[in-house]
């Protein structure tokens, strides 16, 4: 069977990995405390291929085997493919909050499946064939695949080949007739610990004199000379605490990863791309691309549960009939489906490439991202302003169960008479988690960041933004030349 | 054939009507220098539906008759079809920078054509029917038909039946066997004059006791009682000046029409609803949304062609390789984009009414047309800002060509060497064309107020937002109940 | 007396200019329709000199003469004089709702006051005693001055002395024992023809080898080879036509006015720049700055009217009480009491120059007028959004008093009882010409371009900001270095 | 001597308070990791008193003993005592990049100041004569005083009295002749703690049948009846770990106290209202103007630093050259400075009270605040665009100076030759901890929140808006009427 449960995605995953945490090795690291939020997620999505009333979402016939597949392994053959897509991330933002860390792989691979077949056409290389093994392998393990681009990149005024240490971008150091060494690190890599196998690309178009930094490749998370280090994010330890409610969402949640690549041996199987800088743009802004038509889904679902937090704590603060209340929750509405429109709209338009898969259209894909660097911000800036100070001021969760102080705290914190204080704690918890707490990275930096930066997007908008057509209609209409 | 052809067209608008400008009455009103371009924007629809090029979007068979016909003139059977009304629209923007005015009959038949389904279930009444031999005729005769919602409201605290005069909500004043006469107004029409015919539609639900407010039929521009007045525009009599350039876009522009409808009868094969007030908001509904759709696609034409502009004075200025300038025109990129994206989301996710035809996404139309009503204003401010002052500074077309000043204005006025003055000048005019001059209102105004005014959307947005489906998913996630 | 009433400045002003419009010479440009308003907003500020209840914002001590003088007039001797410019220049808005054009040659006066007396002190040059003496005659005789200051400067790509015409910037051409000759052109000119004399000053910091364009110099608007070719702005002609209600504000207006300088001569006593070029940054900086500065008090009293305007309007058409209304209207007086702090604050931390004059805090005087580049737009759209559509579909005055149509439009342009239709009429003409008419270009471009373009400004604040010390800061605290 | 040292204030406060955190009672709280970073900011309000080259700034004569004081107990006594208010508070913002909380009581002692004057003047009360008693005491031994004023309200939906618990509003449960008991709580208390005394306020304007909830005292910190529980804040036990780094700003900090009042015992010489339910809205706009002025100075100090890092970060990356960057940073500048200048404009509009004391302008006042709870996020989402994604990848500096992980995260975390990797990390964290770490309640949640939310605000703006008069400049102009 092709859709593993998320118990045994959980089992597959209890091997020794080389992780740091806080300075120290991490031994079982599922067990971790700290880790078991966003293991949760990554569960999620095995758990929701097998719920009946999400299938259609969840999972699609593969064209490669034939056999059904979860979709987060599924190579894209039609816009519906693309929309449903998008709508399946909305989901599981709706179900985690947070980041669920398995589209990166993902877009990699719808990436990567047009791109080695390019290459090919061109140099008569069979990257295309391997990479299609290399999936198929994937889609019938139902294995979870980290996507990884983002170099260290040093000076950000110097080319690869200028920096100091030549390793700050990652790059081929050895290579033989069985395959190629690698050296160099990728960091900001949520879904690396968690997958079993990851992608690694080229974190930028590279130029001639850069070959050795053109190189792609699959790889599994346990390969020697891979060293992950924790990345430490806001409010981490409230997961190590004996109190669960302090942590907000305490059932799950992101993580970034900082992964060093130590002289890693590379098979000839597993290679995608190998120092064909000409490809190496097209393959950074193809995924680029797929990653940025994600972002109009995933944080979407995010959205929809902040934005019930924020309707809910009015209510509980007996403030929902207040026009201004209602006014602010429209905003948040309305912002996050213009946001969902975007994810729709470059999907919806899509198109096929010779290799047959379908892409997103590419501009759009640019725009949707580029309102996903702004609009979470000011929808958390609208929920703060709902929540009220409380966010800020309320004491912990130890407190609140106190004998000596915690009957005091509850008077104090009662609203209206049918309001559980307890609830009322939850849920501001889960709002401070979302705007300031253990999940703002994945609300807010990842949407800053994640899938490139919003300059990233702005270049990619003037490029594709067809001036020229532009000027050539105003011409037209005003009979110049 | 059912195509028209533009010349057709023209031959067949020009006939008597009963139309009012600078308090007097207009005579062959299709030589007017102020309606001529508004006239042009429509021929365009004609022009383009025989041009090769644009066939695929232009026309499409009719389900009714099988017939190619007009896409402005169809009944959606597909969310392609709603998509392609977007990409119709936005071509039409570009080919026009201004509103084309056929619209609004097109939004107001594909809500007519599921309502009077609906009512017919309900109330065994032959609304549907009725109202397809109607249509079927406008597609056989390829007319341009306007659609006709919004009344004068007077107090806009007070119901249609408070307002101390009863007719400033049109309304059915006699009934008999063969028809009904109303009384009333119906302003904001821009297509009106233009059409052959026109769909009247309430402008609100209508409650218990307003019922002979909830009236919708057909009607011909040149029935019997009708009577128009021409609103007067920012800039409207640069038309009748001898020179064009200083028209900024001197072919094609929008109006406004101000229609008194003084004892007008109508039979009862072009009623389409008399009375069924539960009836009424879902007309206004669907129409408004349809017509919010369509804001994701017209507006976004026109800003292609200012923003072309903008890039164009850029170059003139040789301003074009200031990184600012080249950010702002990335912005008003984005911001379009944005808006399309909206406008095609609201397409891709339609579904089928139970009439057969499609409907676009009602929450992702009203999200659409917020937007429009903020960022023409801000693509508009961001083209003021790359324009220069010189929008209001320049002299008129006529000291550009006089001989005693004319040489010295065009000394001052010159900046690359290859640069021709009168083209900057076309295009500085342009620009001031669509920020404060005759297409001010096309661009600006009608994106705030057509479709219904920001409130409207907020209100649907505020009911379309399934918060109750939202605030589920945080008490999930915080097991809270 | 020192103190012009208004009928003195306007029998002032009676006398033969070279001027310009729509291709022909204008004679007694003081009758023209077109430009009558703009000299009332002028004669509004000599007759509030005579108001007892404004004496205190209008006149002051003259520090070189010890009369009472117009503040117009005045070099500023306080951090309270900085601040009654602004309020003054507040009045003066609410007034007349436009461009009162007195102020540029004010801001140039003060500039000129403390330049001149630097480049003395540098090269035992007597410029100031100059600066001085032109500048008794102007208060004695209170003269209106306007600061020309933008030349057309074409391609901005090149630098003055690159054009393939050297006179796209004003140059001195001739020189001798008595005085200079110069030719060019200053654009932009609100002022210059409703003015007695002119202060012209370089468009921006010259370099070694521009000597010829670091002039500035005292000149009378009749001056020989002084050409003035009148802007042609949104919906100038309706200030010709019969009826006055179209024009929206029938009593004010603006204007912009191009300027050509055919080898004027100067005579040596006015001039106060003859090739300091290291000196003509300064010049263009500080004239800079007390102009953006001004523009914290004079876009703020139109933004009064015009708020003023959107909450009557609202009341004619019953919506005020709704929250979404008060809202809007909320955000307005925000956004425009805003503009007005950042006016005082740079006025109340002035400095003393060396001369002995004061002068606004540059860096706040450029956020000042960065703010205008943004709000009076968003205000203008809060007001249209309230305004309604019949902005753009209002028929004529001449409809509306026509025998014919007038009563049925005004049966339909009734809204409460008590509400006076001409008067509805009116304010929405009133929202058009600010919004999109007569004085959109006062309202909004000059708001966007005078006192400079927005990156101008950005540039300022970014060598005010004084990031060196910033960094300074997060060092100390962080222990770095 | 009236000033005292850091040394002297911190021996001042070791004293018995009845404080809990974590569910446990906290003895010797200037000992505890958590709290010293906040005592450390109110240090800093001592230790620059001391300093020459602030005491202009931050020291005053006393008008009502003559002596030099700390300017955070003077009550303000001109519009230059207003401006160096703000001033004062910037340079502290500056210098801790925190609230330094003794603004709080400081402001309260100002409204204070003139609302028992008033009260006296109508009721021959002697609130005022009492409460300068108590502040001249306050001045004589440089007591840190807090003001409270938030009750935690209940159900947002009824009056103090409709609660079902009436202690849900502070308020008097019982009154003999030497004074009253007081129960309830007051929430947000940044400076409670750290403080000697506080003054208690109303929460808002009390009605008719409200007289028991219009009372407002002094009282000490350590009075009996008082319990205070810490508010548990984003990264707190960050402070508690054994590396300091990882807080980001190791230093200085804020926090929030959640103070009960049980059975308080208030004697009448600390009481300045006592049922008078006509000035306690009085009292509540006062203290909320002197706040939310306060905001103009103290936010911008904090964003100075925060620019400072988004800076001196984008040199460490090597793309402080970048012109998106260097326009972000210029664009945070603006932001910040527009805050400041409402801080100055309602400062240096201030007006004199009939007590003699000094206010600022109300309107400009509640302006200032409404643009600090949009500002900051602006800022602080800029920055977060600048600084790049590893703010949330960043490894522990447990990892970082670990022997087996360090080296090899040195060697990535390099970026041009010069740059010291620990200055970097210690620079990204401080970024995280303004944005969602330790200090982003500072930064962000006490910007929208304290000094009342931004609905405040705006009910503020709508009242002091003055639209009868703006209505009156558009009818003046429009001869309506």
């Amino acid at each position: 069977m092709t859709l593993k449960t998320p118990e045994e995605y959980f089992e597959s995953i209890k091997r020794k990995v080389n992780l740091y945490m806080f300075g120290e090795k991490v031994e079982e690291f599922w067990k971790h405390p700290i880790i078991l939020p966003s293991i949760n997620a990554v569960k999620k999505i095995y758990e929701l291929a097998h719920v009946e009333e999400y299938k259609d979402l969840m999972t699609v016939k593969s064209h490669l085997t034939g056999e059904t597949i979860n979709r987060f392994t599924h190579i894209h053959q039609s816009t519906d493919d693309l929309i449903k897509k998008v709508q399946m991330q909305r989901l599981l933002g709706q179900k985690t909050a947070c980041c669920f860390q398995r589209c990166v792989g993902f877009d990699g691979a719808n990436a990567q499946y047009s791109v080695t077949y390019d290459m090919d056409k061109k140099y008569n290389t069979n990257y295309h064939e391997r990479f299609k093994n290399y999936w198929v392998e994937v889609q019938k393990q139902d294995l979870m695949v980290d996507g990884a681009m983002t170099d260290p990149k040093g000076d950000r005024g110097k080319r690869p080949n200028q920096q100091s240490d030549p390793d700050l971008f990652l790059h081929k150091v050895d290579e033989n007739d069985d395959g190629i060494v690698v050296r160099g690190a990728k960091i900001h890599q949520t879904g690396f610990l968690n997958s079993h196998r990851a992608i690694i690309m080229p974190t930028m178009a590279m130029r001639p004199g850069e070959e050795e930094y053109a190189v792609s490749f699959g790889v599994d998370i346990t390969e020697k000379g891979i060293t992950m280090v924790y990345g430490r994010q806001s409010c981490d330890t409230r997961k190590m605490e004996p109190d669960k409610m302090d942590i907000g969402n305490f059932k799950y949640g992101g993580q970034e990863i900082f992964v060093v690549f130590d002289d890693v041996f590379i098979p000839n199987d597993n290679i995608f791309m190998n120092g064909e800088i000409e490809f190496s743009g097209n393959l950074v802004n193809r995924f680029a691309g797929f990653h940025r038509q994600s972002y109009g889904g995933c944080k979407v679902g995010v959205g929809d549960v902040f934005i019930g937090a924020a309707a809910l704590i009015a209510q509980y603060n007996g403030a929902d009939k207040a026009s201004h209340i209602k006014d602010k929750i429209v905003e948040m509405i309305h912002l996050n489906e213009t946001l969902f429109s975007c994810g729709i709209a470059c999907s919806s338009l899509g198109f096929q490439r010779d290799a047959g898969n379908y892409e997103m259209d590419m501009l759009l894909a640019n725009v949707c991202k580029q309102n996903v660097t702004r609009f979470p911000y000011e929808i958390g800036r609208l929920g703060e302003d709902i929540a009220g100070g409380l966010i800020c001021t309320l004491p912990s969760e130890a407190d609140l169960n106190s004998n000596e102080i915690g009957p005091l705290l509850k008077k104090y914190l009662r609203t209206c008479d049918d309001i559980n204080v307890e609830d009322r704690y939850k849920l501001l918890r889960f709002i401070e988690n979302l705007t300031m707490g253990v999940s703002s990275p994945s609300y807010k930096t990842e949407s800053m960041h994640g899938a490139g930066s919003p300059q990233a997007q702005r270049i990619m908008i003037g490029r594709q933004g067809n001036l020229e057509e532009k000027i050539k209609l105003v011409k037209s209409i005003l009979d110049i030349e």
